[in-house]
């Protein structure tokens, strides 16, 4: 049964992908069957990570992008996964929002998924990270993953993602701090979004002062200077690493929308010519077999140590008898004796 | 050397107290060592997370509680630990607000320390956990942390603290989303400081709200009525669950700082009274333990299974000849077939 949903979702039908992904993210038996098979036909699409503060309009943002890069390549589908119970996307936002996020649907070459953050937080770029492979897998071309604001997870999240575009608004004062450094330094991309807003040119100059003291990514290795993407004012050999252009757009409009396309484009060209783009797939199934790895040591391990000699350590530490370190040592010990007489 | 550096902690020494905070923060053999002795004379301190968006004035509000507790409670020390590196506490904001934070400095039992989180945000709440334990050892009875924004990484780092602040200001429309669900899940108490801004009492009903839909925690448990913290107009028993309250503060002007100094002492009082006290000491101990046994048997499997394996397995995956799930199926099969050998 389950190959007979595999192979409809290989042919395109997307109540077969909608059933999968539900099972992946239930993280079913038969979803993670489905995508230990499924992994073995990924590695083809561009994940894109869109982030920003509440209010940066990121989905307008995603909405737009979505329909230039159809319009632009027909032949190509594009996944949305909105990680935020707050998107429009999500049916968290105003109706109208709401209702213009609908427009997309038409299009049968785009799939919508939103996932809720709630309750899964810990491990919600794994849960992205295996619904990407799902929309991989079953030919999506670019997957726009939209999440909110900063925070580890937030992190975790765009860092799965080949590019990384981060939303910021015209404004000064405590607004420049809504970036805050951690999320710049993964950006590939930044969009001034809203720019009829006053206050445009002090973001982007705060965005270029931020970029020029270091905190985006692969600056560090290019010791060149900073450009504009769409600017050539630097005679200078292209640089070997990427220097994140700073791109205004007013995505309620339509503007701009092209050149942040070209520079999603101009990206992906660039990992695939730097190895980057084959360094980031090794990575990250370096950490998917590390993750399934501690899961299996974990519960091997609980399998021999009893559960009341666990409890017996907890409660000695809790009354400060011993030390957590202490009680590690104490359990290791004995997994290893154990280990050992059943190997007798 | 090391038991003479503790030894000065334990008298009081702030210099002593400075060089195992660094040793241990830098992850160094003599602060892990520190660490372990010093968590048997832990579980004293009450820790008080601090969070909220950038600009709603945690920083003056923390300052102000630091020197609330020592007035009320001169034989008590307070310590604050900033984890951000956009507070005065950092050095990262504007001189002025950096000078009124020197001021605490004068006293003596007061002492402020600042973690980078760049370059170990992953760590982050451990690190904050571990300096704790080194305050709380060296007789700090209120460890105040503050931290920005929401985010998985703020979240693990209040969810150690035994009380929850989260500050926000007057606001409406997209103001509002700055404090997220996700964050309003584990508050405690709730702060709308700046009370003299136009939309404080919007702010508070909305955050009302927000606890009525059972967004913050604990309000599952009792099914009781909401109630302010100073008010008394519930004629019913006391709730056996927490309530947060929600206070109005200028921590600027010091209004309001005494009622939530009356909260976060009445909310130790719940949680001993409770048994929450414990359980969470509880918590945090066994997660202590499951991270170092995740460390021991992932470095334990490293030194088993050669590295050449791991990678020509990496490399099938990425050429998609096999899973993930199949690459970790063998180095399991491998371990098991090693440790056998080695054992007989």
């Amino acid at each position: 049964m389950t190959s007979a949903l595999i192979d409809s979702l290989r042919k395109g039908n997307r109540l077969a992908l909608s059933r999968i992904l539900s099972q992946v993210e239930n993280g079913t038996e038969t979803g993670m069957a489905a995508l230990e098979e499924l992994f073995l036909e990924t590695g083809n699409a561009q994940k894109i990570g869109i982030t920003g503060p509440p209010g940066s309009g990121k989905s307008t943002l995603v909405n737009a992008l979505a329909r230039e890069l159809r319009q632009r390549q027909p032949d190509k589908k594009v996944a949305i996964i909105a990680v935020d119970p707050s998107s429009p996307f999500t049916g968290g936002a105003v109706l109208g929002d709401r209702v213009r996020m609908l427009d997309l649907e038409v299009d049968k070459q785009i799939f919508i998924r939103s996932m809720a953050s709630r309750g899964a937080l810990g491990g919600l770029a794994e849960q992205t990270e295996a619904l990407s492979q799902v929309f991989d897998a079953a030919g999506y071309d670019f997957i726009l993953i939209e999440t909110v604001g900063a925070g580890q997870s937030e992190v975790d999240v765009v860092n799965l993602a080949h590019t990384t575009i981060v939303v910021d608004t015209p404004g000064t004062g405590d607004d420049i701090q809504s970036i805050k450094a951690g999320i710049l330094e993964i950006a590939d991309i930044l969009v001034v979004n809203k720019a009829d807003r006053p206050g445009v040119d002090q973001s982007v100059s705060y965005l270029r002062n931020m970029i020029e003291m270091g905190y985006a990514r692969s600056i560090n290795n290019g010791k060149h200077h900073l450009q504009d993407f769409h600017e050539d004012t630097v005679n200078e050999p292209a640089p070997a690493g990427w220097i994140p252009p700073i791109l205004k757009t007013i995505a309620y409009e339509y503007q701009g929308i092209k050149e942040l396309t070209d520079a999603i484009l101009a990206h992906a060209a660039h990992l695939r010519q730097s190895g980057q783009w084959h360094a980031k797939d090794q990575a990250s199934i370096r950490a998917n077999i590390r993750r399934q790895l501690i899961t299996s040591l974990l519960s091997d391990f609980n399998q021999k140590v009893p559960t009341n000699l666990l409890d017996s350590l907890i409660e000695k530490a809790q009354k400060r008898a011993i030390s957590p370190n202490e009680a590690v040592r104490v359990l290791l010990t004995y997994n290893r004796i154990i280990s050992l007489e059943s190997s007798e």
